[in-house]
């Protein structure tokens, strides 16, 4: 179901993907908050294949909000994570789809229709798929921050508090990378890099993410190493001694 | 012959990417500047091809240095420009190949062989192939700052004199997105944001992105306005009228 569901919001992101009029309206008014015909598009395909042929599970997705179910299992869709970097043609933008049994996400999935790369964790599986090829997901062993590649989204993590511990860890470490969106998990998951830190995330932002990063061998909780799928504050390290290390630092906000 | 270049750099660069041994070195002692055998072998087999089909061309390559020619021509090369990105698995990265007559490029290409995207320009070409389709390149208009999509690689941008410029021109965009490497100015001249913003840079960094970007239709220069292809700071922008409004605060360095 995962897969079709992917399949069809990929292909409805894809045909406004670079294209000159995408519906690009903004949802924050003091900030730029973005939204397209595409999310909404991508949404709605993966809502309508639910209700035909899921109609007892709860969907909880970023454009639609939170439909409530019979089945106790909820579809937690970002159609598109990374609307930011949908709007400016780059490709770190994913679709995201994770299926939570009530107590957080049992499995996710990560795609990038550009690039046709789909990440799948969970039930069993932790996989990559490129263009037809498919092989195993794994994380990368890393003894310490100093030798960690950190990823996040925004140089401005979340507010001034979080900024400060984010970058308290970032001094750590041998190197930083901004403007992944999800696929920074899914580099974690690959075994690319060590560390991901984010803040002010929904559910929909990191369900999938969690289910794939852990699939691969990863930890990811809170910054007070509590659970994480309900959104808010991340940190994702393949190694958990590197997780405790840049815990420790950002437990302190 | 900038196609020739292109395939086999990006043969030699994919055969090591996202590979666990990759031959990772550090060329900075006091920080991290990468350098793995992707970067040599790719460069390798361009020095290797030119050696062949064009003995009496120069070449400027970011591994091995300058080779003096007597044709007048120089081939300007930069195997993996953004070699932090490709150490991380992400797919910014690309190879950079451009052909200066002596006043800087008279054409260029910037090249991402794991998307399968090549964008071209000068002598008469602007054009973006990806997967086998080729269409023209064309920047897009921007009335407006205001309205600017930009993008830059570091939000460490350069010295803090340079970084404090950087955040002036930033604080009067819509939207700014880290990260890119090369594939910002691919980004511009696709017409898909409207200004790059870059310090520290050598030649081989902007001359393949100058090609580009002039024959999409965009104005590039360095801070002050002059010439941009001896390295050092760029801004390259899609409508003159975001590059002069850019320029006014870049230049108060």
């Amino acid at each position: 179901m995962a897969d079709r569901l992917a399949d069809a919001a990929g292909q409805a992101a894809l045909r406004h993907f670079r294209q000159r009029d995408i519906g690009l309206e903004n949802k924050d008014r003091d900030g730029f908050d973005p939204v397209t015909r595409a999310d909404r598009e991508a949404e709605a395909a993966m809502r309508a294949l639910l209700a035909a042929a899921r109609p007892d599970d709860g969907i909880l997705g970023e454009e639609e909000g939170a439909q409530t179910g019979r089945s106790g299992l909820t579809w937690v869709l970002d159609p598109i994570d990374g609307t930011r970097a949908f709007v400016a043609g780059a490709v770190s933008w994913g679709v995201l789809i994770a299926l939570d049994a009530g107590d957080g996400p049992v499995m996710g999935l990560i795609d990038q229709p550009f690039t046709g790369e789909r990440f799948r964790g969970g039930l069993g599986r932790a996989e990559h798929s490129h263009n037809g090829t498919t092989s195993p997901l794994g994380v990368r062993p890393c003894p310490d921050l100093a030798q960690a590649t950190l990823m996040t989204t925004f140089p401005e993590v979340g507010t001034l508090a979080e900024r400060a511990r984010f970058d308290a860890v970032k001094a750590r470490c041998r190197l930083t990378r901004y403007g992944l969106d999800c696929y920074a998990y899914a580099l974690l998951a690959l075994g690319q890099v060590d560390l991901v830190i984010e803040a002010g995330l929904a559910p929909y932002d990191i369900q999938a993410p969690i289910a794939v990063v852990e699939a691969a061998g990863g930890r990811i909780t809170d910054w007070s190493g509590r659970p994480a799928h309900r959104g808010g504050r991340a940190v994702a390290a393949g190694d958990p001694r590197v997780h405790a290390q840049a815990l420790e630092i950002l437990a302190q906000i």
